[in-house]
């Protein structure tokens, strides 16, 4: 198989280890995620998987991959739920064959913290486990020889930040913001162009990937398209208010300004339309399923800033740091918590929104 | 799939990271004996390898596992050449059917350090890579989803040391020792049953592992049957100086005495006798091939007691500093060093008789 030159892919791996900040003590709104996707996962792969088209061929191991894993513990969660939604499938249907083993293949970046994700691996766990280091935008494994693939808040992850947003002399150029949100349509632009660039080349690298009757269940933060122009959305807010932060040390020189200029979150938050539109023109997969979702519990009491900032801490802290020193990075995240703070009523408000979508594909 | 409970296998792992003492930048001893088993592997290959049948049921995918593939980079060879050598035997039998993809599993105890090997995968590698966390000495893969196994200087490591060693009741007490060279005979009857006992639960679960006609290359380190009684070989001596070393610091007081007491090496050096009963014994394999070999040139000059010296610390670092603790590391592999350049006339002796055990299994 062909693989990306090593060092072609940014990666941004998560806090490892179980420190304060770490991802795996820090991650319980991925993991609220993932207990409310659990239920439409188990619905669709209840009337959706084509569980006698997969065993045509004598299935005797079902292959499932966790793209964009991180260290744990949502994966084992998630794919235990999957894992036991098909052994549903197989005992509802009667089938005569014999349900397959399953092997579990943990996909991130090489620069993920495998030796925690290994060290806390369930030891009850059904299935044979698997660490696959790599970029999901490219190939991973050969082909037809997975029978589901899961990944859930990892495809908002771009492969790079695109380059004209980082050009002075491009109308992309993004002084003064480090994400699209708010900032001039030549930015917007850049980023949908890298989103779609990016899907692309995953689902090109997935249609070789799954086998026939295959199924892949993606879930990104998303924004309500509806309400899109009339009031910032949560994870959008968020980035505002980091950029904000970071704008205003910089006006107190804690931090280069120049600095904030030449940063950009390789991140992007698509709507369903720019989802169906790549998955419609990779020709490769069914839509069986895009949703707009809103997974959180209607949010009555204020929202914590602290709990907040170190959950975006965990995940991010890693990107920030090695662009503007790790020096500034207490500071950045205080001012980050007290803006949400301040903005607790907005927040509260938007997350009444849809907030995460919900994609079911199923290879032709 | 069962799966031994967690804590239940004990894990050694070899020194992480890339520094002084890592295992990677002192394993060229492995890698020696790598590149020699390389010619034999090919020739293996070449003779046995019966591709008609593996192929019989259409082989998309050709599996192949390291089991206990420690850091690299000896790991990244082995598979290349195995690689190479299947692709080499299709080309030579023009088989009609296109040639597999390959996939390969690095398989090591969770406590090794996969983020370092995932770290230096070759970028230009043919194969999907996945790391496989757990000890050998139990389940690691689904059934018959293995077609080529492959182990390297691993299996002499022992599941545990036998506990009768570690009884102050038992005839088997290992006073003094640190190992079963020149031990009590009870000593050394605990030490080969642990080993049977591991190698059947290691066979018995290769043979679910491993397809019809799949083949599996065994290296460990071995003595030289004939020349058992007469003289002391490599491995053994080198665990007698470390043994006789901790216990010349426990006369001057740098170390309790009874500590060494209580430590014993859980490290079995085989004989081709020995392995070929437990083969025979499980019965799922024929043995193609079980030879002694001597991988080393022929040492004419003195043997550097300082380089063998690390490349011994950075294996077994870790397993002494867990019991003696760390600080007295640097004592022990320095009064190490000097009884090898001591007793360098007898090691280059021992050093022409055969040293490696190489075996071929093929599963009926």
């Amino acid at each position: 198989m062909s693989n990306e030159p090593a060092g072609l892919q940014e990666s941004h791996p998560m806090n490892g280890g179980d420190g304060t900040y770490s991802y795996s003590k820090n991650s319980y709104y991925q993991k609220q995620g993932s207990t409310f996707a659990a239920a439409m996962i188990n619905e669709a792969i209840s009337e959706k998987l084509d569980i006698e088209k997969l065993s045509y061929s004598a299935l005797n191991v079902f292959r499932m991959a966790d793209l964009g894993c991180s260290v744990g513990p949502n994966t084992f969660f998630s794919m235990q739920n999957i894992l036991e939604a098909v052994q549903h499938k197989y005992h509802s249907l009667g089938i005569k064959t014999q349900i397959p083993e399953f092997q579990v293949f943990f996909n991130d970046h090489a620069g993920n913290d495998f030796n925690t994700l290994f060290a806390s691996l369930p030891p009850e766990k059904q299935y044979s486990a698997a660490g696959v280091p790599g970029s999901f935008y490219g190939r991973l494994f050969p082909n037809s020889s997975l029978h589901f693939v899961y990944s859930s808040y990892a495809l908002q992850w771009l492969s790079k930040v695109p380059e004209e947003v980082l050009n002075k002399n491009s109308p992309a150029w993004n002084k003064g913001r480090i994400h699209c949100t708010n900032a001039a349509e030549a930015v917007a632009n850049a980023y949908t162009a890298q989103f779609t660039k990016d899907m692309k080349v995953f689902l090109d690298a997935r249609a070789k990937e799954v086998v026939a009757g295959g199924m892949m269940v993606l879930i990104t933060p998303s924004v309500s398209v509806y309400l899109l122009l009339d009031i910032l959305v949560p994870a959008c807010l968020l980035f505002d208010f980091l950029g904000s932060s970071l704008m205003s040390m910089a006006k107190e020189g804690l931090v280069r300004e120049e600095l904030v200029d030449t940063f950009n979150l390789p991140i992007y938050i698509p709507s369903s339309k720019e989802m169906t539109k790549v998955a419609e023109e990779n020709g490769c997969f069914r839509i069986e399923k895009m949703q707009l979702t809103n997974h959180s519990p209607r949010v009555e009491t204020r929202i914590d800033g602290k709990a907040y900032s170190m959950h975006i801490r965990a995940g991010m802290e890693g990107i920030f740091s090695k662009h503007f020193g790790s020096e500034i990075i207490d500071e950045l995240f205080d001012r980050f918590h007290k803006k949400i703070d301040e903005s607790s009523d907005l927040l509260r408000e938007a997350s009444r929104e849809g907030t995460q979508l919900f994609v079911v594909l199923k290879r032709k």
